[in-house]
């Protein structure tokens, strides 16, 4: 399908590019000319959208998040880290199946899609249903591995690597990663370090995300997280730590050595009382950064215009600037860096031959006025409300609160529910 | 008009009183009936709203803003507090003339409809242009005085107490205030003491926002603000400060003995660097809070939903508590203590013979699914999105998108970016 979308304002996320008056062209799933506008244009289009004069720009990508988690929305907050996973999320989790994770996917979807986000790195417990999920809405989704010592083998690792890295379209794909230092063993880590060397592949891991956890892998290996693993052989071929909010020095020093981004969560490290990631000093260092909104059980919402103010805000007062973090910066964080971290790189700008994953920003919306600088409105006043529409691969997944998703908004939600009140009772 | 809505989940507010099921009358701007459905009523309506199970609760209440610098949203962030007072803020509001204010609160009104915010109090330049406002739009607005020794003389402020506070309908009133310690003289602090005693009114003023403002304080008094405006004979009759940030022990006691509300603002703290209020302390103290925006030059945006999963999520992450302040707390903050903060008691709750201040939350977006924790939904992961309507003194203001202000959403936005333009240039 080729679309045009024309008389609109275009932010292309190029560094150091203004915003533009112009149009963009989509043929299949690819940008095919982003430019002023043409007035003699010969093509022929299966669809024209008119941008009325609104905002044309890369989605937004969530670095960090375990999707179908919607199930644990408000089941269980204002409670110790804990408790909280002890107590509630493991055993709910055991309880739950393929089918489920499929629906609770869709529901995960559908927000992303009201916020602009185009696609996800998705750290969570099937495979499969993901891969269906993806098949079945067009949206665009990376694994992230999860193995530790309580599920999965190497062999398997290797094996999902390969399978999940084979569509030519890269709606899905698939990165190397596990779920944490505090649950996966010595053994295992280094044999993730080899397959890592043996593809020359990045690794991603939850890591430092609370002070217990620096303390304890302290305590048992003399070192930090990061240096541990380091240690190990597993940041040689690069990759990423999600949240990464308890460094030290030395941290810091491996991360950039490494060229390590780290995803930072603010959201739901406010709300389990983590703590607050220092992105200022990455940001100073030259440590790329990119934001995740977490699961919706810990956030409890998939909103990339809450973590973008609070990636900024945050930062200004902890750090005691009101300079920290302009908003252009984060803006870079959430849609080129995200991308980058992704393994995305064909969807961080809007250029000629990249991917059609774009948003479209209402600006007669009263957040948005006066139109005296629209970079700073969408991270300092911007919110859901502002997203019209929510193309991925050159699919208009979302428009006007409509949604394109294969199944309606009742079934979805009707199955969303289902399997809550089945799992949680 | 009375109009009858039904079908509905309703969110009283009553402490102690869960979500039901029912309807609720409204007659003129006044409550009269919430309970269960009601087969056989005999009452003819003007309207009927199905409110197709969705929640009915009443409207927030936002305790403190500046709502016609609408006009700066966007002008000058990322800058230093006193750089962006003195070069940007006050040179800009020196240009302002009434009819200005008169848009750029409509402006503001626009927005705050879209957050479910059904009244403000307001602190800004014009009170005749406030006056219009109300009258032309329908909103609920709360005048807090803001004289200071740049401007105001207290005969004025004696005058314009009596005139602001006649409407029978309240949808404009007034509250002794002013701007702040360090803008105010002690002679005329003494005098707005006088005022206060002599007709037995609490007052309001900005207070302990930064910490240099307290070290300013303390070395000019000898005292803190608080404790300095207190020895003053100001806060006899209560009353309430705004921001209350940077606070010694002494501060928390002279609060709690006054019966002042604190006002808290956490987003334009966050984005001026001013710092996290402690209200976590203030609630163990039994001190009321409730919150408030500030002005969108300084937040940039106007939204309640944000204002209160940060007013939750900062005190867990500081306190290292992911118990702080739960979320009925909050909704408590946010509606309940802020209409009696403002002087609005009869906006507080949903029950017979209180305003109809009301507004209808759209639970079928992904955001507040699965519907287990309808309360925790909303502080967690509540969004602009999810108003479908706001009422305000029994006449809707906003459905489904679309204002209901006398003047059209594009006349409202031509006229703010006028002023915009004209003054920043």
């Amino acid at each position: 399908m080729n679309t045009r979308i024309y008389n609109v304002r275009i932010l292309t996320m190029e560094a150091g590019k203004s915003i533009f008056r112009g149009e963009v062209w989509v043929k299949g799933d690819t940008i095919a000319y982003v430019g002023p506008s043409v007035l003699d244009a010969k093509e022929k289009w299966d669809r024209e959208i008119d941008g009325q004069g609104n905002l044309l720009m890369p989605g937004f990508k969530n670095a960090h998040t375990h999707s179908a988690m919607t199930f644990l929305r408000s089941h269980a907050d204002d409670m110790k880290l804990d408790e909280w996973l002890n107590n509630r999320v493991f055993p709910a989790e055991a309880k739950l199946c393929e089918e489920d994770i499929y629906w609770l996917n869709k529901l995960a979807i559908m927000e992303y899609l009201t916020s602009g986000i185009t696609s996800v790195f998705d750290m969570y417990l099937s495979k499969p249903a993901t891969l269906r999920t993806v098949e079945d809405t067009g949206y665009r989704m990376v694994i992230c591995e999860s193995i530790n010592d309580f599920g999965g083998t190497v062999r398997e690792v290797e094996d999902d690597y390969k399978r999940y890295n084979q569509d030519p379209d890269r709606l899905i794909s698939y990165q190397l990663g596990f779920h944490a230092e505090y649950t996966t063993g010595r053994p295992l880590m280094e044999e993730l370090a080899g397959l890592s060397e043996k593809y020359g592949i990045p690794v991603y891991v939850h890591c430092s995300e609370t002070k217990k956890e620096v303390e304890d892998c302290r305590r048992r290996t003399g070192m930090t997280p990061v240096g541990y693993m380091d240690s190990l052989g597993l940041f040689r071929q690069g990759g990423g730590i999600f949240h990464g909010v308890h460094m030290d020095d030395a941290d810091f020093d491996i991360l950039k050595q490494r060229n390590l981004y780290v995803v930072t969560n603010p959201a739901s490290n406010l709300k389990l009382a983590s703590g607050i990631a220092p992105v200022k000093r990455y940001l100073d260092m030259g440590i790329p950064v990119a934001i995740g909104t977490d699961g919706p059980a810990s956030n409890n919402c998939l909103d990339m215009f809450r973590e973008m103010f609070l990636t900024t805000g945050l930062q200004k007062a902890i750090c005691d600037d009101p300079e920290a973090v302009p908003a252009m910066e984060v803006l870079k964080m959430a849609v080129v860096n995200g991308a980058h971290a992704m393994g995305l790189p064909e969807c961080d700008i809007l250029a000629e031959g990249r991917k059609a994953d774009m948003i479209l920003i209402d600006l007669q919306q009263p957040n948005m006025q006066p139109l005296q600088n629209i970079e700073k409105n969408l991270v300092y006043s911007g919110s859901k409300q502002n997203v019209k529409m929510t193309m991925v691969a050159g699919k208009v997944l979302y428009q006007d609160g409509e949604y394109n998703l294969g199944s309606s908004k009742e079934e979805i939600f009707a199955r969303a529910n289902e399997s809550a009140r089945r799992i949680l009772g």
